[in-house]
């Protein structure tokens, strides 16, 4: 193929053809198309667009060029939610748990943190013995014996995408709504599930900051979900502010330990329960959302789906005791407490210099080579939308090492406020 | 500088800044901005295009990455002919003499030929002895002597244009009216003329081939030309097919010997004169064109520019001998005639295919590595329009290879009909 006809034909506004994409995706993988080559066909796509059709091929391309789960001996409806990233976001471990328990399969590939941003594969390795790196077969099995397995992403997945997705950070050619949605919906393709909830971010602690951005996304995302015969649905939640009450590691499981046993926050789970609603829904479990959604939110208040996250865990060899246990195995050598300084109510907590904070304090990474400190984190006290006393602790830092907290950080922490702010978690549900 | 944030702005279709621009052709020359952010800027510019005072801003960033020819010595009007290459294109030997003869001095700097486009300094070669690797001061000495002096292009011009214009041409981002305005004019602004003719060749045997597309840029050229301070104007002429009668190196020095002397093909004293013209009136040696015109070719015909090619050619060292005495001293081992095999008019020669022809004889360079037969080439005996009767010797061939003619060859060099086709050499002249 003359790869520079392709550059030539995007150029002009021509849509290209699938051999043309693969082409693309695979040879720049392998390294045969130059960087400069390939950054050409990035801006003019940038400039150009990729109809829905080109899209879904590059998302293919994509998905072509690394490991594939096929889950072929696992009997029953898939299911996998993916959130798009944000500050104190614990939803896999407590959705799991939910769809296991109604029979449902969940099958599930996660990442680590990195900055902000926290990672299911490191809040998992709170329980000791815990391992994430399973064998095709050994997911397959540990799914069909718990209806639930996570497992990491190998560093063989959708190889194209990486390199692209290298390029694009260095060429300007980051924003094309294409290019998002084929980089975003490979990772979900790359396992054979047959419903999928993306739970997309929106605010200040999230990629999208932006709600009509979001949707636009968001519709893009299920056209090519659909287009590659999953049941897709995508939620749209609020991350301006974090999720729940808990941020950090061991923190984090057990907030959603807490949650499965009853005790959970009020927008983990309403976030929970929704997105484990649309998967019964999906996976016929429920003929409706709503009567689907009652039931979750009962049973999850009843403390009923703490024990398919136990199995879960002790399937891939957690110590799953040591959560049983939080206080006596996650101390840390230093805690603060920060208080209000007036009466009113919490307006707005920062999430994006929230995770910042608990990056600090240990909790994450500021570059992958950093190691955690699982006990690292920190606990709001009180949620946006709460009402303060002068006095009152808002929140606590946990951390080995030494806190260095200035107060003058709490201005972009948090605002305190006469009047209650209106504050929702979901808001909106695409389908 | 934050590269990236230059290619956003040019993706958005934005303006960039004289800095902006600046940065980009000096740093890419030395090697700082990699080559796929370059590529990326100039897909982006490809698709969004560049305003007049960006190509201005390009062209002016591409001669400073360079030396450059200040001619500060050189007392008069200084002018410059630039042809943007054809076949049979002997101009400059003819329209240069013209120019000195009337007191205009002459700073030129050529390059060689390469595939069936001849270049200048080959044809200079055709005089033993011959310079045009000249110093800086050696150049205007010879303009102040003789009035007229041509140098070979050093590698060390317009360096950035040189690395854009490679890999334009493997990233698909070579039809852009901007960048092609910029490498063009940067090579000619590389000189410090007063005056600029450029001899845009439009046709078969040109890299336009198209008059509308070579007006829109010719425009462009005007633009930049007066920019940058040059009294500039463009001939667009024919070149569907060749120039004068004369294809090769020193046959076509002959030619333009022959021409000086008053014996010239109506096609070459037609387009010397014109060039010539413009450049009178540009230094106001003439008031109007018509009146140059006039007068140059009324001295054409007389022989009176001959003196001053003899002077240039032995001011850089050549011996003006041998083409007094062509016959005794350009044979070659092999001769054929050409024939028409029908009665009727010359409708085409093919430019292309002459200059094709003529590098297969020895007389243009397959790679930049190839050495030329300087006596090797294609004589017409007829020309486009003229009327040739059954067995008449159409053209000769010369070289000192063995000549592997095929007739069926002819079918592709030129036709002959039954009614005189109309040919034209100067299309248009834009100023």
């Amino acid at each position: 193929m003359n790869f520079v006809q392709v550059l030539n034909k995007k150029k002009q506004g021509l849509e290209l053809t699938t051999e043309e994409i693969n082409y693309f995706a695979t040879e720049y993988a392998k390294g045969t198309i130059p960087d400069y080559q390939a950054s050409a066909l990035l801006m003019a796509i940038c400039i150009k667009g990729l109809n829905e059709r080109e899209i879904l091929d590059l998302t293919q391309a994509y998905v072509s060029t690394g490991d594939k789960y096929m889950l072929e001996n696992v009997k029953g409806y898939k299911v996998d939610k993916h959130s798009t990233g944000g500050v104190g976001d614990k939803t896999s471990l407590v959705y799991g748990p939910i769809c296991a328990s109604y029979g449902l399969k969940v099958c599930k590939m996660s990442g680590r943190g990195l900055a902000q941003t926290g990672g299911t594969i490191d809040k998992l390795e709170t329980f000791p013995g815990m391992t994430t790196e399973l064998s095709d077969k050994a997911f397959q099995d540990v799914i069909n014996k718990t209806n639930m397995s996570i497992i990491q992403q190998t560093s063989n997945i959708v190889l194209a995408d990486k390199k692209i997705y290298a390029l694009r950070d260095v060429t300007g050619t980051v924003d094309s709504i294409g290019l998002i949605t084929a980089s975003i919906m490979s990772k979900k393709l790359v396992l054979n599930n047959d419903g999928l909830v993306i739970d997309c971010k929106v605010g200040k602690g999230a990629f999208m900051k932006d709600l009509k951005e979001a949707k636009e996304l968001s519709n893009y995302m299920i056209k090519i979900g659909k287009m590659a015969g999953r049941d897709i649905a995508i939620m749209l939640t609020n991350m301006n502010t974090p999720l729940g009450k808990a941020i950090g590691n061991a923190i984090e499981v057990k907030e959603a330990y807490d949650t499965l046993l009853g005790n959970g926050p009020d927008d983990l789970n309403e976030l929970c329960a929704t997105a484990a609603a649309i998967s019964l829904v999906q996976g016929g479990i429920f003929k409706d959302f709503k009567t689907a959604e009652k039931d979750v939110l009962t049973k999850l208040k009843n403390g009923d789906f703490v024990k398919p996250f136990k199995e879960f865990v002790e399937a891939q060899g957690g110590d799953f005791s040591v959560i049983e246990n939080y206080d006596k195995n996650f101390t840390t050598k230093n805690k603060i407490e920060i208080k209000a300084d007036k009466d009113g109510f919490i307006e707005y907590i920062d999430a994006n210099e929230m995770g910042l904070l608990a990056m600090e304090l240990g909790a994450g990474r500021k570059t992958k080579e950093d190691t955690l400190d699982l006990a690292a984190g920190i606990y709001l006290e009180k949620q946006t939308g709460d009402a303060v006393k002068k006095g009152d602790v808002l929140f606590t830092l946990y951390s080995n090492k030494v806190i260095d907290y200035k107060s003058e950080i709490s201005d972009k922490l948090f605002t305190i406020n006469k009047t209650k702010p209106n504050s929702k978690i979901i808001l909106d549900i695409l389908q």
